[in-house]
C-alpha cells in the first residue's frame, strides 16, 4: 500500500496517465498512402513489394513530393521473405531510392504495421523528424515450408503454446468456444463475417481474394480447429503498404486534404491465453481502444468507420466488443442486424478486412491506415466500397492472439 | 534542379535539417541501467536472459523505483532465440512484470539495442511515456546450426552478398584490406584492438572472455578471412541489459546522478558493400555521428569515452576515424600511440568491447548504454576500468556491416 501510495505520488508530479488524455492533438497527418496489390506473385520479393507500395504512396500526394524530404522510415515485417532476416528496414528503403535515413523494422507478429505508424507518429511529435514513412511488408507465399510454420505459429507463447502442440487457428478455436458457451454465439455469426468481408473485398481491386460468398459456402467450408473453418481464417499473403506521416504544420504544402491521427494507444498482453484472466476478450484491445478514444476525446459512437483485426472471423467480433461498438457477448447479434454492412451504422472492414483483403502480415497496420485514408477522403477506387461522409475512423491491429494490439484514430 | 529548389524551399519553410542542431537538450535522462552476464547459457532462454537484466537494471536505481512506473518498452533483437519469432518484446515484458504496456521489438541487426535505446528516447521526447525501458537481448548459443548460420550472414544484402557466397567475416576483410591497401594500415594494428580490448574485458566481471591475450597470440591465431583471424573476429553470445530512460523532469525523483542523453543520431547506408561509394568508410557511422555532436553541440574532441562496435577489430578503426576521434586513415597509428588505451586521452571501449565482453546482438547497444551510464556516473564495479573523471561519452552502434549505425552522446 505504502509502494503504491508513493508511486501514485510520483505519477501524478509526472502526470503519468494524464498527459494523453482528450487533446485530440492534431499535431500529426497523413498526405499520401500507398498499397500494393495483396495476392500471391512469386516473381516478387520484400524490395519489391515495398517498391510497389512505395510509387503507389508517392504518386499520391497530391503536390511537391520530392523523396529527399523523407527522414525516417518504419517498416513492419516479420519473416524478412524467409531469408533477409536482419536489417531490412535499410534494405527496402535504399531499394526505394531513399539511403541514409532513420530507418527501423518493427515487429509485433500481425500488429507490426500498426506499431510501425505508432512509431511514425511518436517520431513526428518527437520534433526528430518532420516527414516519415510508415510502411510494411510481407512475402508469404513461396518461401519454403518451414519458414510458413514458424510465421503461423510464433506469435502466441512458443514454449507454453506452440510447442505443446497448439496452432495459431487452435488457440482463436478456443476463444471462439468459450465465446459460444458464455453468449449463445453462433457459428453462422462467425460466417456471416466471412461473408460480409468477401462481400466487401470483392469490390476491393488490390484485395487478394475478389469474390463473394454465401452463408452457406462459408458453413459448409472445411473444418480446420472447430467450430473454425476454412472460410473463418484469414489467408497467407504477399503485399506492402506505405504511408506519408508528416507534421501537421508542413500538411498542407503537400494535400488540401490531409487526415489528421487524433488519437493513438497500444497495448501488450499475456501471451499464453492460458495467463489472461478471460479469453472471450482481449485485453489488449480493450486498453488500446481506451487509450486512442482519450487522447482523441472521442467515444466508439463517434467513428463512423473501423478496419479492424480479422484474421478469424472471432477475432472481428472480438474487435467489435473490445472497441466498444456494441456490448461484450452481443457482437454476433450486432453482425447479423446489419449494423457492420456498408450502408449499416457502423461498417466494419469495408476493404474487406484480412478475411478477403489478405493479410500479408507486417504490411496489415498500414494497409489499414491506406484504406481509412481513401475512405476519409472519399476517395475509395470503387464509389460501393466508399462509406459515405466518413469523417472519423479507427484502425486496429492485433499482434499473435493478443499479445500486442494497436489502435489509431483518423479524422478528416 | 527546380525539384531541388522547391524541396529546399519546404525543408526551410518547415525548419528540416535544423531541428536537432546544437540543442544539446536535456529532456531525457536515464537513471538505472542492468546487464546480465554475457557468455554461453545453456540453461536460459530470451525471457531469463532479459530478466536478469531487467532486475540488475531495477536494483541500479537510487531510490522510488516501481515497476508500476514503466510505461513503455523498445527491446532489441535479431534472432529471437531461434523460436520465439513473433511478439517477444509482449513475451520479455509480461515475464518481467510488465504486462499491458507499450512493448515494441526493435529489429536493425546488430545494431538492434542502439535504435531501441533512441527509439525510447523519442518516445518520451514525443510526450507519450515517462518511463520508458529500452533493452535487448539475445539468446545464440545452444539453438540450431541453421539459425547461427542466418544470424551470421544475414544483417548485409542477402541476395548480392550471403547468397552470392560472402560470409560476414568476408565483407570486413575486404574493407580491411583495403584499408592496408590505401593507409598503410597494417595487421598489427588490427590485433592491437584486440588486445586493448580483452586487457579491458580481463576486468570486466560480466565479458564473456575475461583474460589478457598477448600480440603474439593474437598475430598468430588461425586465420577466418585473411587478414582478418580469430582474435580480430567478436564472439556468439548469450546476453542482456536494459536501461531505464525517463524524463528529464521526473529524474531527480530515482536518483540524484541522473545521466543525460544530450544527443542522438542514426543514418543507413546501401547494404551490400559493392553499392557504397567508398570501403574504407562506413558513411553511417560518419552520418549519425554528425547528427549526434551537431544535436549535442558537442565535437569529438568533447568526448571522454567512446563504447563502438568492434564487430571486427577493423570495424573499431574505422569508427575511430569516422566519429572523428582521428583522421582518415590514421586509426592505426592511433591506437598504435596509446591514445585508446584506459588512461588515453580517448579511451575506446573500456568494457572490452565486443571483442571481450561478446556481443549478444540485440542487446549490444543497451549494453553499451549500461556502461556508459556507470562510466558517467564514476561507479565501474572495478577502478581499473573506471575512466577518471568522464563527464561525456559516446556510444555507437552498427547493423550489419554499416547498412544501419546509431550514435547517441552522454552527459553527467
Amino acid at each position: 500500500m505504502a509502494a503504491d501510495d508513493q508511486s501514485h505520488k510520483i505519477m501524478r508530479a509526472a502526470g503519468l496517465g494524464e498527459q494523453c488524455e482528450g487533446l485530440n492533438m492534431r499535431k500529426v497527418a497523413i498526405v499520401g498512402a500507398g498499397q500494393s496489390k495483396y495476392g500471391e506473385f512469386p516473381e516478387k520479393g520484400i524490395k519489391e513489394l515495398f517498391f510497389e507500395a512505395y510509387q503507389d504512396m508517392a504518386s499520391s500526394v497530391d503536390k511537391n513530393y520530392d523523396p529527399k524530404l523523407v527522414e525516417s522510415a518504419y517498416i513492419g515485417n516479420l519473416g524478412s521473405g524467409g531469408f533477409q532476416l536482419g536489417n531490412m528496414s535499410a534494405l527496402v528503403a535504399e531499394y526505394a531510392g531513399l539511403p541514409y535515413i532513420h530507418t527501423v523494422r518493427i515487429e509485433n507478429a500481425c500488429a507490426s504495421g500498426g506499431y510501425a505508424l505508432v512509431a511514425a507518429i511518436m517520431d513526428v511529435l518527437s520534433g526528430t523528424h518532420k516527414m516519415v514513412i510508415a510502411g510494411g511488408v510481407e512475402k508469404m507465399t513461396d518461401v519454403s515450408g518451414m519458414k510458413q510454420k514458424y510465421w503461423l505459429g510464433v506469435s502466441g507463447d512458443t514454449e507454453y503454446e506452440r510447442l505443446a502442440g497448439t496452432t495459431f487457428a487452435g488457440l482463436y478455436s478456443l476463444i471462439a468456444h468459450r465465446h459460444m458457451h458464455e453468449f449463445g454465439t453462433k457459428r453462422e455469426h462467425l460466417s456471416m463475417v466471412a461473408v460480409k468481408n468477401h462481400k466487401n473485398g470483392a469490390q476491393n481491386p488490390k484485395a487478394q481474394f475478389q469474390r463473394e460468398i454465401s452463408l452457406e459456402q462459408a458453413m459448409k467450408s472445411p473444418i480446420v480447429a472447430y467450430p473454425l473453418n476454412l472460410f473463418d481464417c484469414c489467408s497467407t499473403t504477399d503485399g506492402a503498404s506505405s504511408v506519408l506521416v508528416c507534421d501537421a504544420e508542413i500538411a498542407k504544402q503537400f494535400t488540401d486534404t490531409p487526415i489528421y491521427v487524433t488519437g493513438f494507444g497500444t497495448s501488450s498482453d499475456y501471451l499464453a491465453i492460458h495467463d489472461r484472466a478471460r479469453t472471450v476478450t482481449l485485453e489488449g484491445s480493450r486498453r488500446a481502444g481506451e487509450h486512442a478514444y482519450k487522447m482523441a476525446g472521442r467515444t466508439p459512437k463517434d467513428m463512423n468507420l473501423a478496419e479492424v483485426h480479422d484474421c478469424f472471423t472471432i477475432a472481428e467480433l472480438l474487435a467489435t466488443e473490445d472497441l466498444g461498438f456494441c456490448e461484450k457477448g452481443k457482437a454476433g447479434q450486432f453482425i447479423e442486424e446489419g449494423h457492420t454492412q456498408i450502408g449499416g451504422d457502423m461498417p466494419i472492414n469495408p476493404s474487406g478486412g484480412l478475411k478477403s483483403k489478405g493479410h500479408p502480415i507486417g504490411s496489415t497496420g498500414t494497409g489499414q491506415a491506406y484504406e481509412m485514408f481513401n475512405q476519409l477522403r472519399g476517395k475509395v477506387e470503387k464509389p460501393v466500397r466508399q462509406v459515405k461522409d466518413a469523417e472519423i475512423g479507427l484502425i486496429h491491429n492485433v499482434g499473435g492472439s493478443g499479445g500486442t494490439v494497436s489502435v489509431s484514430i483518423m479524422e478528416r
